[in-house]
């Protein structure tokens, strides 16, 4: 009843490349009619992704690490969750999507990917160089996919919402 | 840009009484095209005010104190936020509202009364019978209101989001 | 096997009384060789309450609200525990104390004792005026004592460890 | 005044060879005087490592992801919190620790690796057949250090804590 949620990882500071990539992907996900999530804040993949399922009228979700008052919040959201709970918020973008799309970033996204395999979650990979080599597992065990571009990304997402 | 997001607390076992006010005040926060946020789950207040919303065409966000697998949702969510984190969830409920409307319930909706409190966020008490001991200075300060009925608390919070 | 837990809470800016009581449960804390945990934070209850279990020899342990960097920390705890997660730690700070000992403060101490009752922890209120009135059932169903003075509350939370 | 806290992740399931470094480990940390701080739970590098502590007189702590009620807890604990908070605990664990030593593991010990970058705490790996292709740039940062035994290990430590 509820429309699929896909959680929308990535860094803060990432290349022209990866944002024109998220902001792509955000503008698919809001033409399958389905919620994106995010980290909230206002750069990055976070920005980029929001704005595109934003501007392709769909429905966006931010889970930001900070509290209301501190706040760097993507302008490009439905809902914005103030977690005030720091990195604590990088369980509840995973526990609360249906597939996770990663993004390049750093230790934060390798922290949700990490996060959401150890949950059962799907992800997908998108614009990686390859499997991660520590990931090789979830590779073979079917618990990861990788994907090319963002087209490549809704399509995986499809087979596993179907 | 984003509309504003009332909290709607109350007990998971209450009475007929509450649990038609609840219905009612989802209601009337629908019809102001306001979101209500509750704790999410398929019992009490949190059932009655997310249903009251839901039929009158309302977007409602749930934030779950459960991981997704173990959880009991109102179905009437379009946006489900599961935490795993137990009450600690309560922190986010109170932090993610700009008003806090509390109904009637036990120690889990007295911690997120003083939650709200301590946070500094608005707090309407729906339904109670005078100002509770301890919250006198609090009510004294302006932070805490109280309404008699749904439409007394819509026209408190109408007046704290103006 | 492990030593009893006594989570001690309270008001961060408190009067001299409140704070001699604090100071003195946490000598007779510390003397029953019991664990004191607290909030941590360099003020109020939490810094007189470690600093009398202390002074004693006892074990202390601090839950702060902050990460490290930005933490204003009691130099009296054997371990602290950094949570950086706000209030959200009131939560681990309850389910993590075989008996929670209250003393006066304000709304976070009143979110403690609520989230403790809510977790079936056996709370004893230490210099308070009367049973609060929305906890008069929790009173009356045995979950929350009244103590005038530190010497009974700590006979209540031995004869709960009993 | 505070002794150093050395926190230790790792898998739940582990081969003979890990356990034993873990162990070995945890003895080697408490002779230098050091609080051993893990997941809490009775299994793996978690158990491992509490009793390698434990039986060598050391201090241990757990952060466990549970509410005492379900908890499968170690018995080489001095101190046990619980948090209710399942995976959101791994923030806990690393923002607590002055220097992280990850074991081999799975997703939930990358996790902890990837948080404790994140957050700029000192991690060194142990047992590790080189370093993760991710977190070579954190290595050559020299925020990342790489151990072959449990002596290595320490002596990497030494050197951060001096």
């Amino acid at each position: 009843m509820r429309k699929p949620v896909i959680g929308v990882m990535g860094g803060s500071e990432v290349s022209a490349d990866v944002e024109r990539m998220a902001g792509q992907l955000g503008k698919l996900i809001a033409e399958r009619g389905w919620v994106l999530l995010s980290g909230g804040r206002d750069c990055g993949v976070m920005r980029a992704s929001t704005r595109g399922a934003k501007e392709a009228g769909g429905t966006v979700i931010g889970i930001l690490p900070d509290r209301e008052t501190s706040a760097r919040v993507s302008p490009h959201l439905d809902i914005a969750v103030f977690t005030g709970m720091g990195d604590a918020r990088n369980v509840i973008n995973v526990l609360s999507s249906d597939v996770v799309i990663a993004l390049p970033g750093s230790a934060g996204t390798m922290s949700e990917i990490a996060l959401a395999l150890k949950n059962k979650k799907p992800v997908i990979l998108l614009g990686y160089d390859g499997v991660p080599v520590g990931l090789k597992a979830f590779h073979e065990g079917g618990g990861l996919t990788m994907a090319r571009d963002p087209g490549e990304a809704i399509a995986a997402a499809d087979t596993i919402l179907c």
